[in-house]
This record gives C-alpha cells, structure tokens and sequence, in this order.
C-alpha cells in the first residue's frame, strides 16, 4: 500500500477526513536550489524550483550577483533566501570552523540583513533561511550553533522559515525560536536505514540517474518516505526537495523534477505559500 | 537660551532675527569619528563623538567588531552610521576602483542593509551613512558614482543622513535623491582658500598640535569658516566635524574638542537630534 | 598570397634563406589559457593548450586548486605560469584599481613566488608570467604599472617570459627588464586595422563560430595577420594564441583549434620550448 | 667563558665536560616576535627580536606589509620566517577549521613560498616558519595536521627551522621530516607543574608585571626551566622565546627582556645562528 499513498485517501472508512487531509498536505512540495553561486544553469533553476538560497557574499557571490539572482529569482517566481555560511570564501564554506556562538550569530545576522535589504530594493521579500555547506551541517548536530543561527534569523525577522535537515538540532533550534522550520531532503542522494543520509564520498552515495531522482522525489512528495540502501522504507520528514545546483545539467534534472512531480498530482509550491 | 548661544546673538539690531536664528543654527556641531577599524581608541571614542562611522566589514573590521562597536556607539549614546567602502580588505579602502555605478550601488546597499540589520538586532536604529575612503573621495567628484551611493542609501531607508564633502557630488547627489545632507569638514586638517582640503601629501596638511585643532573646531562651529594656508578666512559649509580615529591619542583628542566646543558655548549632538 | 604563406618559403630567390627562416618560425605557436578560475574544462584544456596561466589566488584559486592544477598541467604537458591578478576576489579581477607601482610590484611578486614554491613541490619549473584581467588591460597601456609589473617578475626569476598584448607598455617594460616576452592573439576576438582588440562589448567583438576561430587561430600561427572588421589585412604580431577557457566548451573549440593548427603544418608547442 | 654561564658550570665533577657544554648552549637564546600584524610597534620589535614570524597574509598583512616588515626585519637585523595562518583573515586566523591535511600542506605552502619569493627580493633568507594562531595551536596535538606542515616546509626548502610548542606533534613532525626545530617559550604566560601552558583564560593566565616576565625569562634562557602556577620548577625544552607583539608596550617589554638577558649573560642571536 505504501508507495501509493493516494489510494488512501479515496476510502471511504470512517477515518477517512483526517487520511484525506494529511494527503493533501502530503501533495505540496516546495523545490529549493542554491544560486548565486557561479552555476551557469541559474537562470533556469530560478524557472523551476520555488525556493532559491542565495549565496550571501561569505562563500560565494557578491553584492551584484547577489542582486541580479534576487532579480532572476523574481522573474522566475522563486521565493528568496538568504543562504549564510562560514566566511570561508577560499574553501566555498565547506570547512567546519570552531567559532563562539555569538561570532555565529553575528556573521548569520549580517549575511541575512545584507540578502534581506538587497532583495528590499528589488520589491522582494525574504521568505526564509538555509544555512550553507559546513555551517548547515554543524548545525544539524551543534546545538549551541543551531541555536546562534535560530537567534540571528529570528531577530532579524521573526517570520522567517529556517531550512534543516529532519530530526536536526537547527530545526529543533528554529521552532525553540519560534520560527517556521521547514525539513529537506535530497533526492538524488542515498538514505540509511536510520533516515539519514549515506556519507557523501561511500560509492553509490550520490544518485546520478535521473529517472530514479525524479522516482525518489515522487515517492519523498507522496508518501513521505524513501527507499534506503538496505533495501527498506524509511519514513522522513520533508517539507523541501533539493535540487544541487552544482551537478552538471542541474537545470535540466530540475525541469524533469518538477515536471514529474506534477505530472504524478504533487503541487510544487514555495514553502512560503504552503 | 537653548546651548548658550554666543554674545553677538543678544543684539537688538533690527536684523537681529536673522542673526539669531543664523547663530542658533552655528552653535550646534556633530562630532563624528570612524569605528570599528582595530583602533583601541573606539571604546574612549564612543563616549565623545555623537555619531559613530561604522566599518561594514569591507575595507575593515567583521560581523562580531561591528555587533561590538555597535553597542560600545549605544552605550557612549553616540548615534549609528554606516561606513561602506569599497571591496579592498587588503588596502583598507584605500585604493581607488573602477566599478560600474550599479556595482557600486549593490555593493553600497549590501554594507548599509547589513550594518543596520546588526544595529536592529541592538535596538539601534540606522541614522546615516559616510562612505569610507577612497569611495569618499570619488563620490566628491565623480557624479555617477556618487548618484549610485545616494540611490543605495535612498532604497535602504530615505531618513538615513548621507554625509560627504561641502560642495560635493555627493552631497548634491543625495539631495536630489531626496535625503538629508551632512557637510563635514576636518579640525586637523589645512584648507586651501577655495575651501578644499589642502592635500594630504603636503607638507603641513595634517596639523598635529591639539590646541590648534580645538581651536580650528571652535571656530568652525561658532563661525562656519576656517583661515586657510594664505591667512585668509574661507566659510566653509559644515554639519558635523570629523575626528580622526587612527590618529595615536584619538580619544583624548576628542575630549579636548568636545570639552573646548562646549566650553565655548557649543551644543554637541548627533546630527539627526539637530 | 598573403594567407598561403608557407608557399613564399618553396621560392627560389637570392632572399630565400632569410623568407625561409622566418617562415619556419612563423609556422611554430603556442596555446594559452587561464587556469584554476573554476572552469570544468580544466581537465581537457590542459591536454591541449601549451601554456597554462595558473589563477594565483588573489581573483580566484586556493592553494590546493593551484596545486591540483598544476599536477593537472604537468599531466598534459603544458608549460605552467603564474596569473596574477588585482586583489579582487569579489570583482574576479576585472576592476581596474589605483596602486602606487610598489603595490603593483609587491603583490605581483607575492603571487609569484606563491605560484612557482607550490609548482615546484610538484617538480615543475615556471616558465612565464601573464597578468590577469583588469591588470592586464591597465598594464597594455600604463607604463609605471607595466615597469612594476616586470620588476616583480624579474627579480624573482630573470627567465620568466612575460606574455602581454603585441605593442604594449608591458611587453616594453618586459623587455626593458631584460626579460623575455610573448605577444599574445586572440583567435576568437575581433580585430580593429591598427591592429588592436575590438572592444568587447561591441556586437561582433567575440566571434562564436568554432570554423571561423580556426581559420584566424591558423592565419595567425602561418601568417601573423588577422583580417580586421573593415576586411583589411592586419599584420599582428604574435607569440602565443589564448583560449578562452570561460566560454562553454572551452576545451573542444581547443581540440579544434590544435587539430586545425597542426594539420595546416603549425607546430603546437610552449612558447619557452620554442 | 663564552657569556657568563652559570655557577653550575664551573664545578670540577668528573661530568663538568658534559654539564659545560650543555650549559653553554643554554646561554644562549633566540627572541621572536609576529610582526607584520598592524602593530604600531613593528619598527621597535624588529630592532630588538632576533627572529621575526612575518604575517603572510591569509590573517593578516598584505604583500606591500610583507615586504615593508621583512625591510624592517633586515634593517633590524632580525632573521626572517613566514608566519602561515589558516585562510581566516576576518578571524584573524584564531578560528580552528577543520581541513584535510592536503589543504593544509597546500596553503602552508603557498604562504611559506610567497613570504621566501619577497624577502629573496630583499636579498633576504628565510629561517623559519612558526604557524599561527589556531593553525599553532592544532599542530601542537594534530598529528596528521603537523606532517602536514612539515611536509609543507620540508618541501620548500629543508634548511628551514620549524617553531612549535616544547614536546607538540609539530616538533615531532618536523624532527621526522628532517627538518631542524625550534621549541619556543613564553616569559609572560603562567605554566602547569607538567610543562603546559595555563589556559590563557584562566585569571593568572598572562603575566603583565614586566620585571616578572624579565626575571622568568632569565630563568628559561639560563636554567631552561620555570616556576609554576603550583610553585613547583618545571623543566621545559626552549630554543626560543616569544615576544607578544599584540600587548601594549610590547617594544618597551623586548627592550627590558633583551637587556635582561643580556645582563645576566645570557647571548641574544636568531637561531638560525646558533
């Protein structure tokens, strides 16, 4: 039954208001990319995914790209973030640092403020935020970190949706805050058993075929589940879908993305709308 | 008898209206020092000075200097500007750059939107900005550039104070962007006769003895002119007069200025209480 | 004639022997791209240009991009050179900025030493030097900029070859330093009748059409001339043709261009060999 | 009786050769500082440290500083080495960052050889290399990050001698990569009864009272030993001892611990030298 969920929600049992309704939810799903990056497949990432993390200037990016990526995102109807990391630009923000949580807070702060008033110019609002690289994946089990990161959005404007993984200390951090936390997942990347992901550089960690992404997404949208390397179902929490902006063709995979998961009745939307 | 305004005010000539409001207006002067640069005069500094330049993290300083220079400014009761310069970390803004004016004014926006998201976070609210350097210097002469800081400033917020040389494209171009206008001018620095700064590569450009300067600023306030290098008195247009931070002994050249302004019957306060 | 110059050496004349060693010369080129800039043609370039111009650090790069280019260049054969640059990350190097020429001589000098120290960790000796972007344009035509600019290069190493554009203060200052230079062609760029580069942002100033780049790239290498927008003959002098490795598909127009250089009797080889 | 040695010297044991000499390689002593860091004190410190850590720009410094601090080092008559950091100039190199040791090898490196191709140009050797900050402090317990800048070194130019804590892994690493080492001391920092360091936040920490620091140094340099924080006398290897350029008065404080020594006999000489 599992793997197609929607039968579910076509019964007729009594508890079939409730099924129906987590469905429904169940059926929406935001695509978010990170941009401003240097990718050349920008421009049409910004068509297709509805969530765009914009690089802040600290591991790539600079004011005017900045800039022209919120106007890019604009055109394309994507919803905009800020996408802070480490100042690490000579390692693209992958470095784990040992930073104090208020230095944390503070470089989050200005990166968020920078994105927040650049995109002001441009008529846009910032709809969320997501931590890049090496700070996204402290946080997830940092939680002084998290919590430095969920004070700095919150601060700054306390209606901001904070991206994580699932289960992480950053979500759990975000909603301390009060702020709206959305999950992510990756469809192109292989799960353990135990819902994580599988170590980057183990062989077969990354899923390069593309009709088995766009499976993956469409299994993620539907049934909130996914299928691990050992073979089982693992259920996970997701609210976004990555798409990795830096894999060659990323707009192409986007395009076969979005256009499977609404051909299969999932409605994609930014997580902002939802 | 608002600030002890001086003797000449108490007249009773029939133009005495005009004068009195004229003298009310000269009897009130803004200090303002650049912070956030390393120098460990800031602390002193923020005590003495009523508006505070601080380095957005382009040509100085980083998002932990700012947040702490910001409160040091908060609770010296100095008021908050931003100080953006341009990308030259290695030259400290120094150099003069050939950008484009959009870049200038993306990359103006983005140190303006991100120094004021800090000081928000403080419960600070962003009362000006002074570009730094060699940024400061062309926007005195180069109208597109300066059009492009007025229009960064003018988006981010249209209440902020653009401060720039007397006489300036860039004062003139804030005004026409619709923002409030600062004229600076330096205590410890020669002036030509037409009112411009006497180079500082000359000899006797910078003057050092601390008596003389407080005098220089003295007359500034009350009088709105300066003896330039050929003896003569030149008015100078003037809202705030700016101590040197990177000077050795900066603090207690402020105190001397300050004590002496108000010795002499001058109001010192931030320029957006005047 | 012009345009089948490998004819003019079958004559017979008194004046044979010196048409024929000029020929001969004429008929060997280099290749050069700019390296370790983030292109994913990377790979394939260095297989195939002779002359690689290692992004330095200072508008792209790290030291461990450096070194895998550089074993990356070694691996393919070609000769390994430092490309200096403004320090202008944010700007990739494409903003002209205002030094003193001891700036210019120091951080031209840093970005050597740093080039060759990890290039010869990997074994390999440097052969030559070639400014990057804005430094490059200023260096054609300033001629303190370009004396600086040969200083740093020989008193590091007085057998470096300076690659710059034909007629330029560069190449001048090159020599006048006593070094060995390179003029540099642009297969790919249009050429005014005095010789020099169409401005870039001229329609028609980069020419997209692979067949036609390899026509030029082949004229050039056999003829040293170039047919300019008026259609006139140009006589240009040339050391080395740059491939462009930013523009899509960088290494198959250089396959191309290598296969169409030596199939018309050019011999492909780094400009130190020849 | 080459600079005073002391009393225990001059017994008539049947072990006094023994005792002799290695006494009198404990009269003498190297002083370094880290120079080239904006410290307003440079020119002083560098007339009076015989071993100066010269910043090489990935914390601090630029090339222009770099070459002005190693003309001052000359003129001083200090020996020279690079001072390599992290990549965290905003940081001033004192976050940790979590690298592999390629990277680290990769960015030791290319500091290491940019700091040598300017102080050649100076007609300058380089002695040593003392990494800074966290980069220091990580080596100390790092192994693999230790081999890594030993490699690093050794790969440049195996006459260099490499700095590092009394008993660190980077000694260690240095040792077994050939290379001749330097464990350096510090007057002004209080020690554990095992020969560590005292957390430099525990109150205590540093010793400000300068005719302490003196008197501990005199100590270090004859008897290579120090009184703990427990008041036992702990033992510590030292070749050199560290002159903190970042306190006030640090050229104040050399001068004093310079004529200090002196004063006790104790021969004050880079030790590339010894």
């Amino acid at each position: 039954m599992l793997g197609e969920p929607d039968q579910r929600s076509r019964g007729a049992s009594p508890a079939s208001d409730a099924l129906l309704f987590c469905t429904l939810v169940a059926l929406r799903i935001d695509l978010n990319a990170d941009v401003g990056e240097g990718s050349s497949d920008d421009a049409g990432l910004l068509r297709l995914v509805t969530s765009a993390n914009v690089a802040a200037g600290f591991h790539a990016g600079d004011p005017s790209v900045l800039r022209q990526t919120i106007r890019a995102a604009r055109a394309g109807a994507a919803a905009v973030g800020a996408h802070p990391s480490f100042p690490d630009r000579a390692g693209f923000g992958r470095h784990e640092m040992i930073v104090t949580p208020q230095e944390a807070e503070d470089f989050v702060l200005y990166q968020i403020a920078a994105v927040a008033g650049v995109a002001a110019a441009e008529g846009v609002k910032l709809q969320h935020v997501k931590p890049h690289g090496a700070l996204y994946n402290m946080a997830a089990r940092d939680a002084a970190l998290a919590e430095a990161i969920a004070r700095a959005a919150s601060a700054f404007d306390s209606s901001l949706i904070l991206f994580g993984l699932p289960g992480s200390e950053l979500l759990k951090a975000g909603r301390a805050a009060g702020l709206r936390v959305a999950a992510e997942a990756f469809a192109d990347r292989a799960y353990e058993a135990d819902g994580s992901l599988v170590f980057r550089k183990t062989p077969g960690a990354v899923i390069h075929d593309a009709d088995a992404v766009v499976a993956r997404a469409i299994r993620m949208a539907k049934d909130r589940s996914v299928t691990a390397v050992d073979g089982s179902i693992v259920r996970i929490d997701l609210d976004t879908i990555c798409v990795h902006s830096d894999t060659p063709g990323a707009a192409d995979l986007a395009a076969r993305l979005r256009a499977g998961l609404e051909a299969a009745g999932v409605t994609v939307r930014a997580i902002g709308t939802l």
